[in-house]
C-alpha cells in the first residue's frame, strides 16, 4: 500500500514509520495502553483490560475502510472502535476508550510514531556527520576558494567547509534530541477535563505515560499546538540546514567549478541524451525534499490557531502535514548522507581554482602584510593599483606585485611569496575545525 | 495502490488522475504523440512511429520499481525509455523520445493531468455553484444576522449569503477555465533549443501540441515558471474560496448560533462520548484540505527561481506539490459541496438570533431614519442615549425607543416600526442577488 | 522616523529596538567591542582602539543616506566605516574593523537587538501571564462550555481555560529564554577563517563576545543559519500560541455567545454606524500581527540555503524579515495583554449558554452515571433514545431522563440530580489548574 | 516620515505610493467622491457634498496621531471622519460617509493606490523587456553553455537566454495589466446591503464606480477575498520571474564562469576587504526583495477565510501585507532592471567556457550525427566509449572523435567539424528569439 512517489524524496523506513497502517497499530497501543493504565489504578476491572490488550493486538483491521469511515464520522477512532468492540470479550467492551477522547488517541499515536521517527532521523544524520567529521579531519589542509556571494573571497581549506557542515548538523543533532525528550502523551478526555475518571483522571495519566514511555505534560494539549508548530519548526530547519549543504554540493559540482561529483553509479545521475552530463542527482533530490518540507512548517504554525477546546479544521490539516514533513525531511537527509558519503573530490580542481582570476584572491592578505606598514587605507590603495595593472596587462598578480617598487621596498621576496601562498592565510581554520569535532564528539558522547 | 488517506482531503477521481500510474500513461502518451509528429514532419519514419506508438500502449511497465530508478536516475523517463525501448520493434527503437529531454516529457504529462484535474474541479464547483444559486434565489427573503467582526450589525438574508458564496465560485470558476485554456505543451529537447530537429523543431512543436490538444507557447517553459505558479496560486485561491465559505457553515452551525447544521447520515459527525454533538465533518475537513491546499502554492512559487536551462531541485518539488495542490482542492471543494448541498437551514433560529442583544440590531435603521430629520451625529448620540437605557433597563430596544419623547415627536408608530423590522432594512439585497445569478449565469452560457 | 503604521501591529519599544538609528547604533558598537577586544589581545594599539571607540560614539550618522548607499555598496558597513573613518584619530584608522567582514557586524547588532527584543516580549509574556493565573485561580469553578468543533462538548471551568492559555504561555516564556540564552557573536572575517588576525582570532573572538555579553559559538554561523531559522520559528510559535487566544476571545465575544467582551475605552472598538457594536479590537488585530509574524517564518527557514561561506540574497533578505517578525509579534503578545487584562467577564451568561441545546451538554455525564451499571454501549443507546425524545418533545434533557422508567429504575433523584450538574462533571479540572499555576511559578521563579 | 529601509527593497516610487500619508488621501478620495455620487443620485444635496469634497482637500490630517487612535477604533476611517467632521460646513456633517462602512473607504483606497502601483511596475517591467529585447536581437548567435541542473548541456546563445527572460516578462506585463482591468470598487455599507440607501444603493455604486474609474463588481466583496489574493500572487509571481533572472545573473557572475558582471559605478558592490571582488549587488537585492515578496502571498492567500460579512483579523493583515507585496515587488523588478541594463558580458569568456571539460558539450550533437547512420543506441555507445578515452587521456572530444575508425568510416572531417561546432547545433534558437519577440511587441502594441 505504499507510494511508489516515497521513492523519490522519502527513505524507506520513514515512510513505513508513516504509513496508515502503523498509525492505527500506535492507536491501537494507546487504547491498550489507557486500558492497562486504568485497571492499575482501579478504574476498570483487570479482565476488562486484558480483554481490551488481546482485541487491541489481534483484531484485524481493514484500513482502507476505516479511512473512507473516518472521513464520515471526523476521525479514524470512532470506526476503529467500532471494529474492534465485536472483537472485545463481553467483560471489557464497556470499557473500551473509556475516559478518553479521539484525540487522546490520535495525538499520542502522531507522539509515538514521531520518536520513531526522530530515531531514524538521528541515525542518518548521525551517519552524515560521522563523514563530515572525517572530510574536516582529513582536508584540514586541502586548500579550496571560499566564495562570499558566490565570488571568491579567500582560501579556506575544505576541511573548514566540512567542519561548518558538521557544526550545522551537531545542532541539528541536539535539537532533534531535545524534542524527543519532550514528546507528550495526550489524555484529557472530551473536553479536557478527564471528566468520566472522576478524582482518578491525573494518575490514570501518569501510568499512561509511563506505560507508553512519553512525557507526562501539565495539561492536555488538545487545543494548544505549541509542541507540534516546535516540532515542525525543527524539523523543518533540519530540512533547511540539508538544502545548505545539498546547494554547496551542487554549486561545487558545476561544469566550471568541477571540485566535487557525486559518486557514480550504473543508472545514477546521467543522460540519455548527454553523456557527458552526471547530475549531482542526491543533492538534488535532496534539495527538493527539503522544499517540500520546508512547505509544510508554516501549515502547522499557522494552524495554531485551534478553537476552544478542540479545532475545527487545524488539527485535521495536522494529521497529514505533520507525516508529510517527517517523510520529506527523511528523504533530504538521506539524500545529503549519501551525497556526502560517495563524494568525489577533485583537491587539484580545488586548487587550481584558486589561480582564477589572476591570483587576486590573494589580495586581502596582501593588504594586510602591507597594512601593517603603511597603514590598511594606504595598502589598500595600493594593492587596488596593482589589481588595476593586472587586469590591464593580463599579468598575474604575484607578477604584478612583484614589479612594483613600493612592495619591492617594503617586503623580501619571501614575505611577498609568504603573503601570497594561500596555504599561509588560514587564520584560525585548524582551531575552528577542532572546535567543530570537539563540539561533534560532545553531543554524542551525551546522548549515547 | 491509492494511499488510504485520500479519502480524508482528497477526491476518488482526483487521486486516480495523479496516481503514478496515470502519471506514466501520461510519459507514454507525450512519447507516443511525439513520434507521431515527428513522422508527419518527416523527421523519423512512419513505421518508426507506429512501432513506437505500439510499444507505449502495449507496455507492461512496473511502477514501483521505475520510482525507485527514477530516485537515482533524476527523473522517471530514462527509466521508462529503458524499459520501453526492448518493446520497440528495431525500425522504431532509434527514434524514440527523438529531440526531447525528460523535463519535456514530464511538464507535457503534468499539463495533461492538469486538464484532467481542471474539468474534474470545474464540476463540483459548478454542481456547488447550481446549488448556491437555488438558495440564493429561495432565500432571498430568508432573514438573518450580517455578522462584521463576528458582531451582529445588521439584517441581511440567507439569499444574499448564498449570493455571494455564488459570486466567489463563479469567479473561481471563471479562473480555472482561463487556467485550462493556457497549458501549453512543453518541448524544447535538452537546452531547450530543438538542437537536434534542426530546422524541424518548431514543426514538429507544433504539430505535437495539436495532437495533445495543448496551447504552443512561444518558447520552452524549462525554467520560467510562471505558468506552473499561476495555475497553482489559482488553485489555492481556489481552496481559499472553499476555507471561506466552510469556515462560515462551521460558525453557523456553533451551538450558540445553531442555523445550520450538515445533513446527518449514519457514521456521520457523531461523537460516541457526546451523543448530542453533531460535528459539521465536511466544512471541518473542507477547512483543513483548504489550509493543506493553500501550504503547497508557496512551495511552487518560492521554486520559481529555476536555475539557468533547467534547474537543480526546484523543478523535482513540483512534481510533488503540484498534485498536492489538486489533490487537496478537490478535496476542499467536494466536502464544501457535499456540506452546502445536504444543509439543514434553522430559518427561525435564523429570525430568533436577530432579536438577540435586546434587538439592537436595528439600531442603525433607527439611526437612520432619525438622521434625515435630525441629523446623522445627532440621531446617533440619540441612539446611542437609548441604547444604554436598554442595557441598563434590561428591555427591548423597541420598548426603550418607543418610550423616547423625542423619537415619539419625529416618527409615527408605524414609521417606528417599520424602522425596526430586519425585512425593511436590507437595502438593495435583491438586486446583489439578482446580479449574483447573473453573474453565474453568464459564465456558464459562455463555457458550454 | 518612525512609521505611523507601527501603531497597529507593534509595541512602541519593539518599534524602536528595530529603527534603523538601534540598528547602526549597534554596528557601531560591535566595531567599538572589536577594537576593544583586539586592544586586550595585543592585535592592535590601545590607543588605537580608544580613538576607535571615541569616534563609534561621537560620529553623528546620516541614516537615511547611510541606507541609500547601503543599497550600491551590499551592506550598510561599508558607508558606515567609510563615514566613520575622517572622524578617528589618525591612530587608530588604520584599525578600525580590523579582521572583521561586514557580516560579523550585522550579525552581531541583529542578535544584539534580539536580546533586547527578547527582554521585551519577555516582559509582556509574564504580565499576560500572571493575568491568566489570576483568572485560572480566581475561576477555578466559574462554569462554562467546553466546545469542540465549536460545539458544546461539557462543562469546563473559565479558570480551566485561562490555565491552559497560562500554559501555553509558560512554555514560550521558557522557549525564547532559552533562545535569549543562545544569542551569538559572529566573528569570521571575510571568508570565516579570521585569515587577517593570524593566530590571534579564537582568542579575540572570545574576549569580543564576553565584551557583548554573547556566546561564543563554535564556529563562525555566515551561512548555517540555524541559529535564525530556530529564533524565527520561536517568536513565530508565539505569535501562533497569540493567535489561539485572541482567537478564543473573538469567538467568546460572537453576539450569540456573549461571554466575554473587551474593556470599553473612548474610541475603542466602537462602530460609528452600528453603535450597538462594540468590537474585540485588540484579539482582533493581534489576529493579524499574528499572521503577518508567522508569515515571516518561511522566508527566514526557505532562506536557510546560504551558499558557500556567504550568501548571496538569502542573509540579505533576514535583515527585513527578522525584524519585522519581532515587531509583529510583540504586537500580537501586547494586545492580548490588553484584552486579556481589561476583559469583562459575563459568568452568568457563560453558565445559561450551558442550558442551550435543551441541556443536552449533560449527556456524557449522565451516560457515564448509567455505564457503570449498565455498559457504556448500552447507556449510550438508553441516552441516545432520550435524547431523541428531548428533540421531538422541546422538553429539557433533565425532564426527558426524569421522565424515563429505566433511569428512574437505575439511578435515585440524587443521583440523577448530580449526574446532570455541570459543577459535578469537572473532572481533574482542579488539579489541572494547579499544575498550570506551579509550571507559571517554576518558570518564573526559575528566570529570576 | 519614509523608512530609510525602503531603500534597499523598495523603489522610492513605490514607497511613496504606499505611505500612509498617500493611503489617508486615498481615503478621502473616496469619502470624496461618494459624496459626489450620492448627490447625483439625489440621495444627499448637493450642497452636502461640495461641503465633504471641500473638507476632503483641505483638512490637515495629523496622520500618526490617526494610526495610533486607529489602533484603538479599529479602522482608520472611524478616527478620520472625527477628524474630518468639524471641517465640514454644517450643511454637508451629516452626510460624510453616508451608507458607507470603513471597509469600503478602505478597500477602495487599497485598489486606488493598487492601480499607480501597478502602473509603476508596469513601467519597470517595459523597461526591461525593452532591454532584454535589445539583448535577444543583438546576441542571437552569441553562443553560450546552456545548462541544466547546473552542469554544461548544449551550447544555446545569450540572445535565447535573452529572449526566454523576455518571453517571461511579456507574461507578467500581461498578468499585472489584467489585473489592472479588473481593479473594483468596495461598497456595501454596513453588512454589504448599502441598506442605508434603500432603493439607491445600486445607482451610487455605479456612479461611485465611474468616478473612481474602477470596475463595478456584482457584488461587494468585503469577505470573499479572491480579488486581493488573486492581485497578490500575480505580485508574487512576477517578484518569482525577478528572482529566476537575478539567479541567473549571480551564477553567470560568479568568479568561476564570469561571463557577465554587473557594471561598476563608484560605491557599488566592491568589498573593502577584498579588493578584487565585485559583488552582483542588483541581482543580490533582486533576490532578497522577490523572497521577501513572495513571502507575503501566502499571508494574504492564507487569509481568506474572512468571517461571514466582514472579518476578524484577516482583513485586517492585507492592510499590511498587500503594501510589503507591492513595495518588495517594485524592488525586486528595479534591482533586476538596473542589473540588465548595465551589464558587462563576456562573450570571449562564453565562448571558452564551451570548452571547458575536453568539450564534451558537444557529445549530444555528435551522437545524434551517428545516430541517423547507426541508429541512436548504438551511436550513445559509441560516443560513451569515446567520452571514456578522453577522461581517460585527457584529450579534447575532438581529438578522441577523430581518432576513431568507426567515426572516421562514417563521417567526413567537415562532417565531424560540423558536428562538433557549437555554432552548428542552435537548433531552434533563431526562431524562438523572433516569437519572443513578437509576443513582446504584441502585449506593447495592446496594450498602448
Amino acid at each position: 500500500m505504499s507510494d511508489p512517489r516515497d521513492a523519490l524524496y522519502c527513505t524507506e523506513s520513514m515512510a513505513a514509520v508513516w504509513s496508515p497502517a502503523v498509525h492505527v497499530s500506535q492507536l491501537l497501543a494507546f487504547e491498550a495502553a489507557l486500558a492497562r493504565a486504568e485497571a492499575h489504578v482501579g478504574v476498570i476491572p483487570h479482565a476488562a483490560a486484558d480483554a481490551i490488550n488481546a482485541a487491541c493486538t489481534t483484531t484485524p483491521v481493514d484500513i482502507a475502510l476505516l479511512y473512507r469511515q473516518a472521513a464520515q464520522a471526523g476521525t479514524l477512532v470512532i470506526p476503529l472502535l467500532d471494529a474492534l468492540r465485536p472483537h472485545i470479550a463481553e467483560a471489557g467492551r464497556t470499557f473500551l476508550h473509556w475516559g478518553a477522547t479521539s484525540q487522546d488517541a490520535i495525538d499520542t499515536a502522531l507522539m509515538l510514531q514521531s520518536r520513531t521517527g526522530l530515531d531514524l532521523l538521528d541515525a542518518d544524520l548521525r551517519r552524515l556527520a560521522e563523514v563530515c567529521a572525517t572530510l574536516a579531519e582529513q582536508h584540514r589542509t586541502t586548500l579550496m576558494a571560499g566564495r562570499t556571494l558566490l565570488q571568491q573571497a579567500l582560501p579556506i581549506s575544505l576541511g573548514l567547509k566540512a567542519a561548518r557542515w558538521l557544526g550545522l548538523l551537531t545542532r541539528q543533532i541536539q535539537a532533534l534530541h531535545n524534542q524527543r525528550q519532550q514528546l507528550a502523551v495526550q489524555f484529557g478526555g472530551a473536553a479536557g477535563t478527564l471528566a468520566t475518571l472522576g478524582s482518578n483522571g491525573m494518575r490514570v495519566a501518569e501510568i499512561l505515560a509511563t506505560e507508553l514511555e512519553l512525557v507526562l505534560p501539565d495539561l492536555p494539549w488538545h487545543a494548544e499546538r505549541d509542541r507540534v508548530a516546535s516540532l515542525a519548526s525543527v524539523l523543518g530547519i533540519t530540512a533547511g540546514a540539508m538544502a545548505k549543504i545539498a546547494q554547496d554540493l551542487v554549486l561545487l559540482a558545476q561544469t566550471e567549478v568541477g571540485e566535487v561529483s557525486e559518486g557514480s553509479a550504473i543508472g545514477k545521475g546521467g543522460s540519455s541524451a548527454m553523456p557527458h552530463k552526471h547530475n549531482p542527482v542526491d543533492a538534488i533530490f535532496a534539495l527538493s525534499a527539503a522544499k517540500l518540507a520546508i512547505g509544510q512548517v508554516p501549515i502547522i504554525i499557522g494552524a495554531m490557531t485551534h478553537e476552544h477546546e478542540r479545532a475545527a479544521g487545524s488539527w485535521q490539516a495536522e494529521w497529514q502535514a505533520l507525516p508529510d514533513l517527517f517523510r520529506y525531511t527523511s528523504g533530504a537527509v538521506a539524500r545529503v548522507a549519501d551525497a556526502v558519503t560517495n563524494l568525489q573530490i577533485d583537491a587539484a580542481r580545488m586548487r587550481a581554482n584558486l589561480d582564477l582570476n589572476h591570483g587576486l584572491l590573494m589580495s586581502e592578505s596582501l593588504t594586510m602584510a602591507l597594512a601593517t606598514q603603511m597603514g590598511r587605507p594606504t595598502a589598500q590603495r595600493l594593492v587596488q593599483e596593482i589589481i588595476r595593472r593586472v587586469l590591464a596587462s593580463g599579468n598575474t598578480f604575484q607578477q604584478a606585485a612583484q614589479a612594483d617598487p613600493q612592495i619591492q621596498a617594503l617586503l623580501s621576496t619571501e614575505a611577498l611569496e609568504q603573503a601570497l601562498d594561500p596555504a599561509g592565510y588560514l587564520g584560525s581554520t585548524e582551531q575552528l575545525i577542532d572546535r567543530a569535532l570537539a563540539g561533534h564528539r560532545a553531543v554524542v558522547v551525551k546522548q549515547d
